[in-house]
């Protein structure tokens, strides 16, 4: 059964004095209104954390009770920070099943109220606990990432910085345009150079914003002038330190293989994407995740203005999370509002060619639960497409033979640092700059550990691991030697007071 | 598409040393393991409140990763306490829609490292924040619905105590047959009597204890021997005070109405349900709300012996949440897993007759969002079933028209009691015994507000409400006139000191 996007709403992103359920309320009112049949069958909310966020369980329950909907089936579904895109697929296969007509989308989030460390502490929630316990947050991680990616492409330093300032400068640019965009404001080349560094190499203006919001989408069984022709969904393991490869997202890869091969389309035929550009480095990978650049490629297509709102293959002209702004459950919603509105021709700038097909990418935890959405101008796809059908699978025959990578925790003395970030804005407890860093053991094992010298932080560097309290933290081989030799000495001074017979004997 | 049910696992439910990601690996290890067809195609994982009970957040990752599967899709659903049947007809919907042929459903929760108050207060944030705020909790509501269940159909204390006791105790006496059963014991009535009172009348024996547990059923397009002929979900008002009746509950009326319509099959037809008996008395309701018994009639029923294993109507075989335990995510995966065991003659017990069609229910939160679902031997189902159709829709078209009963908190100073309970054990800061109850002002509008004096509760009695700080509380006509009186008296005498000018006219 074919899937259909009726009316779309959102409210405006940014702080709000508003409630979650307002919000919620207000967004759905507008999608609602714009629909030509105005009658819903079920709500399906996304929020990535209520609970912390604003104390609020039951959730479900309560949004339809705020849109005086009591009755019908109402329910949440959550992936961290591609919650909103979840709820959309899930919508998605409750028409698609034939059991409702029209379901009501809404994704919503209400963060600013809270204090940034607070926030941040929620949302490192979604990281794996031992590179959390370390300090590491979503910005730390985001950042070691983009150092591989630096270091893997043979990227100058300089070189990077300038390509992340042009991602940041287009977002802006286009979020300027955009009337529900947190920030409206076109930034400079010296206004990014100057922002607050955040952890290295990431400024602020890397990073998306903390934003209140909400935004919903009527997904129809009754046909409309926009078909959701293709949807995928792909996850990847939770830690970093599990990961063969950080330059890119398998959770994007798999799940933008899925959606391409139901909708029957190619990278080449998407006119334009809305991709989840938490931070800079992300729209980077992404783009080249999606296939619309080749790997190590996305910056030259960046800086020849190709992914520009009048280049060949506009990413973000909403502005994207990093300028529309994020309030989490929400984005995910939000993009298929601004795409909806986009190739409906309400936008108020002009893409190089008319906008016909639309991909939407979103981005759960750290990259660990990916979504793709392909949505069409319905009189654009008189191609065949393909009936749905299971689109890939994984036996769990061996489910208790295999090893867990990630869950092996023991560690030689000896490792290597496989990437690095200073963390100048750090969690309640630590102290900034805190150095932190992935080391691989002689073993291969990974774990991420605390630097004791952030000077001494260098790609290929052999240093000393040692565990206090459960977390570890590491100096290069000299400085560990003088202090092993130091403590032997003071053992073995100890030891001569304690055992006045055995120092007898040596004597 | 007919969607079906292959392999079926649970954990024991009880107090365990497991992490919430071991119970559900190995619940799923074991629904796995006894499908056809290992092949899983998604992931859809239920838990009701992991980010407070266990501190886990982006839990659908997690549980992918945990169960080496990484990749494919994985996402959570949450609607409170059903938050399992409602992962499980979303996942029925993923495999209707031809998106996935085999989709992996797992409930559980991790609850009992917590101490008993902080578990109450997680629960009670399912609830409405002003009667919350008195100090309400799920018991204290669920003592006032069954005082106010009391009272419409005329029973006696005594003769309610005997219902709630029989229930109890067939619970126990199945859950003793269960060898995944948290209590494995029958308890007398003697023992029933004896135990605790938690919030009148309520006992201890009339409350699903706090357990951890997981369950997994694989639901899939391959035609296996069991299959799911029926669902549907419901919801009703957060606040009990927007409730017009407490003595049913809407949400189940609603999905059973959608369960039984899809299955085309009548309550007669079924030969045992698992219904959520988090306290004996919402069994009690439930089986008048589903249509097994005629409204009042449940209590004769049960006492006939009609609801007993070797009765007309077998209710919770397996022992129910009451006995089996009540993780409360897992709940409604586990019920789903106990029906499957039973419909494929794997208990130990022998029904009346044979058992061919099976009816599950789940409550989500305070009934605010409940399930229905009918699972059959499909060799038992020749008859003709409704296709997929949307079964219930409502117009939004009004919604900023409307007035929400349950916004409006402006109360006039007299009231009248609705019906109560008095809490013996109390959240954190209230000190028991605390007399609550749910106040009906002149105008009609209803609060929760707190008993200054317990012996004064009393359904139908004039009360005179006072707020401080937010908390309403009331106490009976005379003392408060008494107070009036004092403090006019007081005022005339501050407003005599302190304007002697008015003082000297009066003279």
């Amino acid at each position: 059964m074919p899937v259909y996007i009726a009316g779309v709403g959102m409210t405006p992103f940014g702080k709000s004095g508003s409630t979650l359920l307002k919000l919620m309320r207000d967004a759905a009112g507008l999608a609602v209104a714009r629909s030509d049949n105005q009658t819903i069958d079920a709500i399906y909310v996304a929020a990535m954390n209520p609970e912390e966020f604003t104390g609020e369980s039951n959730l479900a329950s309560r949004v339809a009770e705020a849109l005086d909907l009591t009755g019908i089936p109402a329910l949440r579904v959550e992936t961290a920070t591609s919650a909103g895109a979840a709820a959309f697929q899930t919508a998605f296969q409750g028409v698609a099943s034939g059991l409702y007509r029209n379901v009501l989308v809404i994704g919503g989030e209400k963060m600013t109220h809270l204090s940034t460390s607070a926030t941040t502490r929620i949302l490192a929630k979604v990281l794996d606990e031992q590179e959390r316990l370390c300090g590491a947050t979503m910005p730390a991680l985001a950042a070691m990432i983009t150092e591989s990616y630096r270091r893997k492409y043979h990227l100058s330093e300089a070189r990077l910085e300038q390509i992340l300032c042009r991602i940041a400068m287009k977002n802006h640019l286009n979020g300027s345009r955009n009337p529900y965009a947190q920030f409206r404001e076109p930034i400079s080349r010296s206004k990014y150079l100057s922002s607050k560094l955040i952890a290295t190499p990431l400024r602020l203006y890397d990073c998306a914003p903390i934003s209140d919001g909400a935004a919903a989408v009527v997904v129809s069984a009754e046909p409309t002038d926009l078909i959701i022709s293709g949807i995928g969904q792909g996850t990847a393991p939770v830690s970093l330190r599990a990961r063969p490869d950080f330059t890119s997202f398998p959770a994007t890869q798999i799940a933008a293989a899925k959606a391409y091969d139901m909708a029957a389309l190619s990278p080449r035929e998407i006119d334009f994407a809305e991709i989840h550009d938490a931070f800079t480095p992300f729209e980077l990978i992404s783009i080249e995740d999606l296939g619309f650049f080749a790997p190590g490629k996305g910056g030259d297509a960046v800086e020849a203005g190709a992914t520009s709102v009048d280049g060949e293959r506009p990413i973000n002209p909403s502005g994207g999370l990093k300028s529309r702004g994020h309030p989490v459950g929400a984005s995910g919603v939000a993009q298929i509002v601004e795409a909806a509105k986009i190739l409906r021709g309400e936008a108020r700038f002009k893409l190089k060619r008319e906008p016909r097909r639309a991909l939407m990418h979103s981005i759960g935890g750290l990259a660990t639960n990916n979504f793709v959405t392909i949505v069409e101008r319905a009189r654009d796809t008189a191609r065949t497409r393909k009936p749905l059908q299971k689109t890939g699978a994984e036996s769990l025959s061996a489910l208790s033979r295999r090893k867990h990578a990630a869950a092996d925790t023991r560690v030689a003395a000896e490792g290597e640092i496989e990437t690095f970030t200073v963390l100048h804005v750090t969690p309640d407890g630590f102290l900034p700059p805190l150095g932190l860093a992935l080391i691989r053991d002689k073993k291969g094992s990974r774990l991420m550990a605390q630097a004791e010298d952030i000077k001494q932080l260098k790609v290929g560097r052999l240093v000393y691991l040692r565990q206090v309290a459960g977390i570890y933290s590491f100096t290069v081989g000299s400085h560990l030697r003088e202090v092993q030799q130091a403590l032997r000495k003071l053992l073995r001074a100890a030891r001569g007071r304690k055992n006045p017979a055995r120092d007898a004997r040596r004597k």
